[in-house]
Formats: C-alpha cells, structure tokens, sequence
C-alpha cells in the first residue's frame, strides 16, 4: 500500500439501549473497550491520521482514545451518516490518500478486512467507492446491495426496496473505503430529501454512478461486522471474540478442558503445553510460560506466570504477581505486586502484597502480609529458602533473611536475620476439665433460653 | 376479567423418573419449587380458589402450599386426568367461575397465557372450552388438536390417531380453561372405556361437542408448556429460565460478560449499570443496586448489595449481608447477618458473621469474627473508621469504638474504645542460627529415613 | 463369544498438530489418558492380548500402559496403517483368535461396538473383515465404504473416489475385526503402489475380495469414532464424554442445576439425591452418597462424601480427603488425607492437612492444621465433640483430647487432653487515644508526601 490512509470512526450514537451512563462505544470487550479494538487494527494500517466522530459522551470518547494519538471531532446534530462523516472535513484537511469510514460499535473488523478494502480501491477498474458487505442468516432489514459480479449496481435502502431487491442477501455494513480527493466532493452533493430528512452516507455510491464511476463491493462473514446496540448484542460479540480466543489458543498448543469456560483479554500470552482446567478468567496483561498449569477457578490480571509453575484452583493473581518457574501459588491465595522466586511455595489461604519472595521458599497455610496501615503501603522481603510457618502475620515494612525460619502462628515486627528462627506468640496454658464445665453450664442456659 | 377465576392444579404424578424422595413438583427452578412457580403465575390473576390435586407425598405438597392459602386434595387412586380434576369438585363447591387446569409439572406458564384462555373461553363464540396448543419441534406421540381455524374438529389420543391425524403438527398441552358451571358436569359423562381404563379429561372436548357446543384451541411456545418428568427435563426447564432471565437483565442494562454462566434466583433484582463477571450463582433474596460490580466466582444470596458496590472475585454473600454504598468485599470473604457501612472494605480471606461494621472501616486480611461458642451466636459491633489489623480474632460479643485500630495479629476478647490502639498478641523473640540447624538436623533425619 | 481376543492399537502417529511435548494418546480426557479409555472397553472383553504399537515418544506410552499388562512394539518408520499393524505381528504370534484393530486417538469406541464388531465376523455369511463404518454431518475427504446391505462393494480412498463414489456417506472408521488366521496372510499381500509409497490396512478388504471372500461393514454414530489431532478435537471429544456423563447422572438420580457446568472424571460415583450446584469439577478417584449437596465452585478429587454431608461453595477436597455422614466442609475450605466424622463441620477458611477430626467436632473458622516443617508431614488428631476456636494454628503432631476447647486464635503446640480448655495467645492491652494520635501522623506525612 503506498498511498496514506486515514480513517474516520463514526460513533456519535446515543446508544439509548445499552441504558448505560458509560458511552456505548467504551463498553469492553475481552476487557479493552470496543472502540480501541477498531482503532488498534487500523494503526496495524499506520494510518496518518484517525478521527472519531463523537455526539454525546464525547469527553468519556476524548479521555479514552487521546492517550493513542486519536482525535474526536463532535457532531452536534443527528443528520446522519453522511452528515456525521462530514464533520471530519475540518480535520482531516484536504488529505490526498485513502479513507476508511468504520463504526465505533461495529469494533471486530480485522486489519486483513481493510486492508482488502483498500487494495480493491486500487483495483484496474479504479472504484470510486468499496462497500463492504456481508450475508446475514437473515437479512431481515439491511440495506441491499444489488451488484454484478462485485460491481455495485445500486445500494437501497430496505424500506425503498422492492420485494426483488429485498430478495438478495448481499447486505450493507455501512464500511466504506474512499479516495479523500473523492469523498468529501461527492458528500457535497448528497441531500437529505427523504422521510427521516438525513444525509445518507451509501448515497455517494448512486452519486460516484451518475458521475459515470463505479464502485464495487466486497463480502465479509456477518460476525465480522456484527453491530452492538444493547448488552445482549454486546455478550454476542463477546461471546465471538472468545471463541476465535480459545480455538487460537488450543491451535497454539494449550489444552484446554472445557474451551468455553475460559475467558482471556485482549493481550493474554500463552505458551506451549500450558494447561487449564475448566473456569479460568484472565483480565488484561497475562502472559504464561510454556507448561503451566492453571487449575479451575482461578481469577487472574496483570500477572506473569513462569514456565511450569502451577496456579489454583482458587487462585488470584492481580496485578504486579510474578510468579518464578515452578512456583506454586495454590488455593485461596491472592498475590499482589509480588514476586515470587523459581520454586517458591504459597500452597494455601495466604495473602502477599508487595512483597519479594526468594527462591525455594515456603509459604505456610494462612500467612499474611500487612502491607497496609491505612495510609501507606509497605514491602514485606522474604529471602530464599525461607519457611514461614503457618497462620504467620508479616508486618511491613520487614525483612526475613535468607534461610531464616518463622514459627507458625507467629506476628512478626522486627527483621529476622538469616538462618535464624522467629517465634512470636503467646504461651500455651491448659485448663483441665474446663471445657466439660463450659458445655454443662451453656447447655443449662440454653436449655433455661428455650424455656 | 369480572368473572371470579379458579386454578385446579393436577400433581399426583409419581414422578419415578426424578428417582428422588422429594415430591417431583417441589423440585425448584432458579430456587423456587416449580410448583410455586405455577402458583406465582396464577395468583397474578387474583383466583378465589387454587387446588392442588395431589397423591402420593401430599404431605411434602401441603407444606408447601399451605402457607400460600392453597388448598390440597387427594387423588387415592391413578385413574387419569379426568378422574383427577374430579377430585376437587368438593373442594371447590360449586364454582359459578371460569377454572384453569394446569399441571404441577408444567411449571412455566405464564400468567399472560393463562389470561388469554380464559379470554378466548368468554370469545363470542362462547366456546365450552379453551386447550392450550403447542407445536413441538418432534410432535412424536403427544395427543393431536385436530382443528379449523382455532375450532376444534377432535381431539386424539396419538396412539388413537389416523396417519393423517398424526401428520397435524398441533399438540395438546393439557392445559385448558372450562366454566365451573360447565366442568364437573362434562367430567360425569367421561367414561374409561379405553385401553388403560382411565378417565381422560380431553375427552370432555368431544363430549361438549356432541351437545352442539363447541371448543377453542389457543397456541404458546413449545417451552412455555415444556414438562418435567426426568432431572434432565428439569436441566432443560431451568436452562430455558435461566435464558429469558439473563436477556432481561441485559436490557433492563446490566452487563453479563459471559451471560451463560451467571445463574439468577426466581427474585433476583438487578440495577442499572451493574456489571457481572463470568462464574456469578444467585440464591433467592438478592438485590443489587445501580453502579455495582459483581466479580468472577461469586456466590450470594439473601444479600442487599449497595450502589457502586464491589464484590468478589471469591466473595460468599449469605443471607442478612447488607453492604453499603461503595463498600467492597474481595476475595475468599464470607459475610452473613452482616452490615458493611458505606465505604467499608472487606477486601481478603475475612469471616464477618454477626457483625455490624461502621462506615468507612477497613478489615485487614485474614480478619475473623469468632461469633459462636458452640452454643449461641454474639455479635461484633465495629464503629466507623476502625482500622482492624490482619490476622486478627475478635471474640464476640465484643464492640470497638470508632476511631479504633487492632494492631495485626491480635486477639480482641475485651471491647476496645474509641480512638484506642488495642494489640494483643506474642512478644517476637530470636534465636540465632537455630533454622540452620533445624534444616542439618531434618536433612540427616530425612536421609536416614530414606535409607 | 467363545473365540478369544486380541487387540491391536495403533498409536504411532506424531500428533504434531497438539504442539506437545505429550504423546497425543496420552493426552487426558475426564482425567484419564485418552489411551487408558480405550484400553478399559477392550479390557472389558478379556483380551488374552492387547499391543499398543508406538513410534515416537514410545517411552512415554510403555509407562503408561504396561502397568495395565498391555505391550508395545515400536513402528520405526511411518509406511502406513498396514505396516503399522504388521509390526504386531511377531507380539501376537500365531494367535487363533479375533483380532480387533483400533486407533489409540480415536479413544471413545465402547465395549458394545467392539462387540458387536466381533459378533458379526462371525455372522453366517463368515466375513473376512469387519469394517467399522460411520455417516459424518460432511463425509468431506473421509474414505468411502461402498457396500449393498452390510457387504463391502469397494474401499476407496478419497482422492481416489470417482464422484458417484464420493457422494456415499458411508465413511471408513479405520476400525476393522480380523480372525487371527487371516489378518497377517493378508497384510502380506498389501502393497505400497500408490501415491504415497504406503501400506494401507483398508486394502485387506479387496484382497479377501480378490480371493472370493467377503467383508461386511457395521455401523456407528460418528461421535463414536471421533478422532483426536489437535487440542481443539481434544476438547470436543471431552465435551462429548462429559455431555453423555452429565446424561447419566441426571438419569440416576443427581440433580444439575446446570449441567453443562459440571465436570466429571471417568470414575466419579454419585448415588441418588445428590444436589449439584452450577460450577463444580470432580478429579479422578470420587464417590458421593446419597443425598449430599455440593454447592457451586467447588474442586474435588480423591474424596470419599458421606450421605448427606454438604460441600461447598468454594471447597477444595484433595486426595484422601474422607467426609463423614451430614458433615459439613464449607468456603475456602481444603482438606487432604483428613478423615471428618459423621457430623462434623469445618465451615469457613481452614486447612485441614493429615488430620482425623472426630464425630461432631467444630472446627472454628480459620483453623490451620500446621502438618509440615519442609522436611515431613504429621499428623493432628481431633477428638470426638472438640470445638477449635476460630483462627487457631494446631502444630502438628499434635492431639486434642476428646471434648476439649481450644480458645480462639490459640496456637496448639502441645497435646490437649479430654476435656480440658487450651489457651494460647497474648494478652491484650489498650493504650487509649493512641489510634486518633497514629492517624494525625500519618495524616500529615501522607500530606508531606504529597508535597
């Protein structure tokens, strides 16, 4: 591709039905918000500039996609289409290369899409304009495409259509390709003499006609541009993401028990021979090591897990969790900002926060780091080949050196030096025979309680 | 509807397929026993009388109605649906009414439905009675409607049945609608000459109609008339629930990331803006306000969830847990008759049981509330802005003031006041190089026991 | 069937496609290698022999199988299924028997199919070969069994099917019964004349043919005969397992809230009126009495659940872990090799490690069994009627008599007799208005910090 291209993202929708105080557009998918899915395939493209046409919410839409070097332009009325894509005119000056008009709630178009858009705009035939559309199980009220071979003969509207036109299938997703030395020139000339009053974007194509320029469509698989309106669409979409996910991640050589309860993110890595059992959610920013194993229930973000290492079930990783090579973190245990060294154990009802854990160490049952004091947080350092004995508390800011041993039960305050052993709990007393005179009074009590 | 409404509800089936001590109609769908669905839907109608026909294990059914002002009679001997619906003659004196018969075992008709039959019933045609007609995907060897238009011409036993009545899609649900005036009369005509010696209650169709009166049939979806004779329909019944309850929540605008896997109780109430991870089970008696999120792997019931709320992943709500606004539990917390105040957090590994806990207070990790002695439950009273320590046990009945702190580790068996640091816990000693030969001593136990 | 019979499995194939470092037939589903499966069905029928040939990663297979008394033989080089079986040749020696041939990745083929296989090779027409044949959703490159009746007309690879050939949906299985005194004289016979230089086994069928002797072709449903190349084949055909296994469960009597969420293992037993919440997964080695209750997220392997005994949600049972009747193991609960007596509960954030917890013992909330010091495990007995108080660390070996209290957040180092109260832990002091002085502290370095 040696022409520049830009792309123009529609999403000045009010999205009325999502009921949402959150702009449609910025509902997540694979936890990363549907608009920045569209806009990472078209940086794939290196466009020169991408604009996004917002209406209502555009502050939540700006504070979002700035950050990518995105711009937003605002469409204060609701004239349609066209007239949405005619706000971009400003922006995007008088740009001498190629325009893709995309949809911030149609967000799983792939780079290989456009890119094929593109390429078509370059055909011998040299289209004024390439729609793209697509098939649906029932194209119910689309717009139609009514084409030769893939040479658009006229783009209707489904109200408009007669019952010919609306027996094709071909349908209209909206996506466009366009020269920019084209487009805004043939907007220009679109009216809004229709029953909704609404300048209509896919009327360039029956302008470019009378012109005596051509255009042509391609196809795509209806999923590929499926539309979110509503929740229901949106757990649609993401339902589809996550199948694509999971047969990628089975391709790759993960295993995968039952592949549809295993829910990844947008960026999750995983290695060779990895194994997870059935209920693994990954948030954003995972990556596994080849042969882990990540057992049922697990609940895991920002974490990277090292080759053989072993989490769950009931695991929580959050983010800054670093787990070595054959580590363990196992059931019930959460770790946060913590690292864990090659081989370390934390088997069971634990808690690490902010803590540095060495090589070989031990993690008993029950441990606690207190890395809170309500106003800061504090780091807990735990040398290799360390054993902390369970039900111990660690209160941060402390140091356990290198082979050094915690006494289970024990709260530890102070530094304990290598290889020395740490034991801080109170004394055990024995009562005899004060356990049975407990039961024979509470028993007399609940018995006078019934009464 | 002016005239007055009964419900005879046919439930002496034995229900052997469920292979189960409990009666086969109190098996419940989304935490309800179907049977109560039944009789939700019907009291929508405000009926004088609701009957349950019942036979063996009456005394399971009559628990359960009774409560609700439903009436039980017994049917002592299996002699057919007509001989059934006669047990509640009695019972129901002589309803100058419309009567509904339905079945313990089609629990999710609607009450939309239900008012439709008794409208069509009142039609000016003045039908004798109104059947409720579906069309099965594999009509297979349901008895057929044989009809014009929404008259009907026969009704037939499918065994009974010509190859072109059997080619009739139309299928009798069993349910139908029949003035009281009109039904105990029909049902003394119905004769058991047939094969099984049953008296079959369809056949008061026929008989009406040898008095020149003539009868309607109405259609519904096959799942709304869908039975429950086996735990694999009783799977299917609970999945077909589950579906049309998820769809709802989505567009009353709640997020379900992976709306397959989050399982609604019968009363649930969900509000705007609420978002729910995958792996989410409702019990009965949960509702959520606006703005709250519902972590991955989370098991609730009986509890009210404040706005912007947060819960899980791992949390275990119990019944009377009551969390304030933007108060949050995290991972591996059971709360139960528990009050979180407004910003409060609960975030790791805690049990508060009993417990009132005081704006803006914050339990540290590992934190349990020792509520019960093995014979009466005391409760943990926390004011606002407590600080509790992680790893700490507070012995109820106990109450720390407001403005407290419970240093880690401690064990609270005395009230602490307000604005007090409470510690109570062992005095850390060393001993110097004592892990090094605690590991020299194991290492030589553990070789010699190898050998 | 009085002939004896072997087994030929052949599971050479690389398995490339599953990106392991696991031979493919080793390869799980519902906890057990693919393999095993297939090997239990035929072990059903007493083979007096079963060979696994192998090729790489033969290693690997021997360990796995040869515990079970089954063989390998090694196909060195690649040349076909033909070849593949002649390497068995020399381990079956002259056996006079019926040979099955069957396909270590195509691992769900049952008893009843198998026999059916042999009952038919020796059906009055007296078949040479039994071929094994299946109707796909899309035969698509599958070779085609051309047969009148159950007589074998043709086999005929795809590639080299004619297109009358090609629009039979009849499909080979690859699955064949030989007797014993034919299979190697005609393998003899096999030729490598064709595309690919390889010894096909299909070609015995027309050489039986060519000597005037007949084959018959049986058929099977094609989920039957699902193999297995890659993870993604893998999942479906667990899938398919776990669908047929949930059917089952239902049918005996187990309630599934959501079936579809359940996962078991080849050998999970469940009696009748067992409740099983959505989310749960069984490991290898679990039986479940009547009437106990498993509430969702929970993880189970290797445990023994007593009649009406309640697990769950949120618990992990590990190997050896032995519930008595009506105990109770609740939220972030794990037990292994821990024996609960009838009655005995463990509710809330415990470990119980090598333990024996007695008849109604009361394990407090945040109990840990303190069973390992890095070099060995011991034990923690728990007398009859014992009541741990909550966060409790039991340092084992360690004995708590019959009837006795451990106080709350006690450290137990030391045997507890009968009866007796056991205290361990610091006492607790108050040092008033310290917690409101640390807050104005921390509340101006917070302020300082900010600076």
């Amino acid at each position: 591709m040696t022409r520049p291209v830009a792309a123009i993202i529609l999403a000045a929708g009010k999205g009325t039905r999502m009921k949402s105080d959150l702009h449609k557009v910025l509902h997540p998918i694979a936890g990363r918000p549907m608009l920045l899915h569209l806009i990472d395939s078209v940086a794939a493209l290196k466009p020169e500039r991408t604009i996004v046409v917002t209406g209502a919410g555009r502050e939540q839409v700006e504070a979002a996609v700035s950050p990518l070097g995105v711009l937003t332009v605002v469409q204060t009325e609701q004239l349609g289409t066209g007239h949405a894509v005619h706000q971009a005119e400003e922006a995007i000056g008088g740009f001498a290369g190629d325009i893709l008009i995309l949809y911030g709630d149609v967000p799983l178009v792939t780079t290989a899409t456009m890119a094929r858009m593109l390429e078509r705009l370059h055909g011998a035939d040299e289209p004024a304009t390439v729609v793209l559309g697509f098939r649906p199980a029932d194209p119910g009220a689309y717009g139609r495409v009514i084409a030769k071979g893939d040479r658009i003969v006229k783009m209707v509207e489904y109200k408009d259509a007669t019952p010919e036109e609306r027996a094709e299938t071909l349908c209209n997703s909206g996506l466009m390709a366009v020269r920019g030395e084209d487009l805004f020139a043939l907007l220009a000339l679109v009216g809004n003499e229709n029953a909704a009053g609404e300048f209509y974007l896919p009327d360039i194509v029956m302008l470019a006609a009378e012109d005596g320029r051509s255009s042509a469509v391609i196809e795509t698989d209806a999923a590929e541009v499926a539309g979110v309106n509503s929740r229901g669409e949106l757990a649609a979409v993401e339902a589809d993401w996550q199948h694509h996910r999971r047969i990628r991640a089975m391709a790759e050589g993960a295993t995968l028990i039952a592949p549809e309860t295993v829910w990844f993110a947008f960026d999750t890595q995983i290695g060779r021979d990895v194994m997870i059992e059935p209920n693994v959610f990954f948030g954003p920013g995972v990556s596994i090591a080849d042969g882990a194993v990540i057992h049922g229930f697990s609940h895991i973000e920002g974490a990277t897990i090292g080759a053989k290492a072993e989490v769950g079930p009931f695991a929580r990783l959050r983010p800054g969790a670093v787990m070595g090579e054959k580590s363990k973190v196992g059931n019930f245990v959460e770790m946060k900002k913590t690292v864990l060294g090659a081989g370390a154990k934390a088997n069971h009802l634990t808690y690490l926060g902010d803590a540095e854990v060495g090589a070989g160490a031990n993690i008993g049952a029950g441990t606690i780091t207190c890395n809170y004091d309500g106003y800061f947080k504090y780091r807990t350092i735990i040398g290799d080949g360390v054993f902390i004995g369970s039900n111990s508390a660690l209160v941060a800011p402390v140091t356990i050196g290198a082979g050094a041993m915690v006494a289970a039960g024990s709260v530890i305050t102070a530094d304990v030096e290598a290889d020395a052993l740490a034991i801080a709990r109170g004394k055990q007393e024995a009562r005899p025979g004060r356990a049975k005179r407990f039961r024979e009074v509470m028993a007399a009590k609940k018995a006078a309680a019934k009464k």
